[in-house]
């Protein structure tokens, strides 16, 4: 019995990361009526934006959705309200001290579940209530963790430190690294980079192109003195590089970044001077296709694989 | 039919790391012996210590064994010399360009597994004949990419590039971790932390210890200007990282370096000054024990994971 099904109550244990600027309603809803869980990425919406994704996606889909919550966001308690108000099945928190939310979502009747990068945190989210934890590795796209632990190296650390459900972050894109991650102890998965290169996501036609042409290398972990970030080379991205090279401060750095560069980028589709968040496994990428194939596809690739590990590739007599 | 237990002779697809200053013929006849790959490390032997392990190899073990040899060893044909003289049944070549030697190695009979970090690589490799490649991901220890692809994007996109057998390294340590690559598209395995931290392994006792204790976070990849290098954290590493912080020049960084770093760290236990290689998965590790028992414990988990996987825990209805 698939624990991360149980708890969320969908049909196949694929969560579709909440990508700022990509995850709006439409995305969510697709792969929720795919059999996932769709996510609204609440990062990049004000409160109001927030409220009508959230109205919009129980119009478009009567299955279990999330909304992803950085609890670091400047208006977090506004959303806090809404996500309540409005009955949002599941939270996804990241970025922040779980223990000062989750039990008020639970008494709504809200299921939480909390991205970390090491098995420390995940050991501090189990202790907080969390209903289940979500472990994303160094190669994940966006804000990372900074002991750069791979998903590899990461899962198996973390489903021997906790007990509650874990889903694996961070490189799965298919359903081949679907089955890497529960060999290596995940009950199911997030996906990110492989969500934004889809017809539905609200990514910027240029960026979701830039994605699909990525290729190995194209992507670093930067700005780890501010908050690490994974992005996608660009000219504003060899900027940062360049002012690294000239030694420069903290306060440099986020003059340089300023703000709005991640919408720039991601969702008005300037690839020069916009902040482009993505994973490693955009070089695996090759296509744009609707949210459904991407679960059906997954699902397929994973099933198939699981008797062909048991009856042949796995085989070692 | 796993092809490279076809390709190497060997029972279990496991193939022990010819890390520098650890793999000496106890470590390389030990693992053979068991029914991995042993392997002697190269890249800190002079010529005549490397015929003296050869020789004492040969002796401990009827079984197939390997030599990892960095291309780059300024000694490198006086290497080939009695790689070949000796008849060693593999070569695992690394850091340089496999199509300078690999027919050499072949036409004595020598089977030649070439190291890389990308698909680009996987493709020269196989272009130069060589007999099957090892793909390395961004958590391993020692000498590295400059992509920091991680295993778990490396492994798919490499089986999606090449047709010769592929073999999985960075992050695995046990059946698990061998299972997942498995899954993204690896037939055999090399582990080299793990090799570290086993009684037969040549590393000094402290950094033996060193090993088991690190904890996630504790080892950075560096020193990129120059070579990749991922390291253990300690006061020489640290020096590292504050050389970059006040903007170090690529001399000032090969200077800091100097030489013989690497053997007063891991062969002679100067835990303050010493280079220390080491892979993050160093983070899994908890004890030493014999190289027989790595084999033995792994090859029991990937086995019971293989149904486990196939009757429970991959089973989605």
């Amino acid at each position: 019995m698939n624990q991360v099904r149980e708890l969320l109550k969908i049909r196949y244990p694929i969560i579709q990361g909440g990508m700022i600027w990509c995850s709006g309603w439409r995305l969510a809803s697709a792969v929720s009526n795919a059999g996932g869980l769709g996510t609204i990425g609440a990062g990049s919406m004000y409160p109001d934006v927030l409220k009508e994704h959230i109205m919009k996606c129980k119009l478009a889909t009567s299955q279990t959705f999330a909304v992803n919550l950085p609890l670091i966001y400047p208006q977090v308690s506004d959303h806090i309200d809404i996500i309540i108000e409005n009955k949002v099945p599941v939270v996804i928190t990241s970025a922040g001290n779980p223990s000062l939310f989750t039990s008020r979502f639970q008494e709504a009747g809200i299921k939480v579940l909390h991205v970390v990068s090491s098995a420390k945190f995940a050991v501090k989210a189990q202790k907080a209530g969390c209903d289940a934890v979500i472990a994303e590795g160094f190669e994940a796209g966006g804000h990372n963790g900074r002991e750069e632990t791979t998903t590899m190296c990461l899962i198996p650390k973390v489903r021997d430190a906790i007990s509650i459900p874990l889903i694996a972050a961070g490189g799965i894109a298919d359903g081949r690294s679907m089955m890497a991650a529960f060999a290596l102890g995940a009950e199911g998965v997030q996906m990110g980079s492989r969500f934004v290169a889809t017809i539905e996501s609200s990514a910027h036609e240029s960026f979701k192109q830039a994605v699909i042409n990525a290729d190995e290398g194209d992507t670093q972990l930067t700005l780890k003195e501010i908050t690490p970030v994974r992005l996608l080379t660009n000219p504003f991205a060899e900027q940062v590089k360049l002012a690294y090279q000239n030694g420069a401060t903290i306060e440099e750095l986020k003059a340089l970044l300023g703000r709005a560069r991640a919408k720039k980028g991601m969702f008005e589709g300037n690839m020069i001077d916009g902040e482009l968040e993505i994973g490693q496994v955009s070089s695996r990428l090759d296509n744009l296709k609707p949210a459904k194939d991407v679960i059906v596809e997954t699902m397929r690739e994973f099933n198939s694989l699981r008797s062909q590990l048991f009856n042949e590739l796995a085989y070692i007599d």
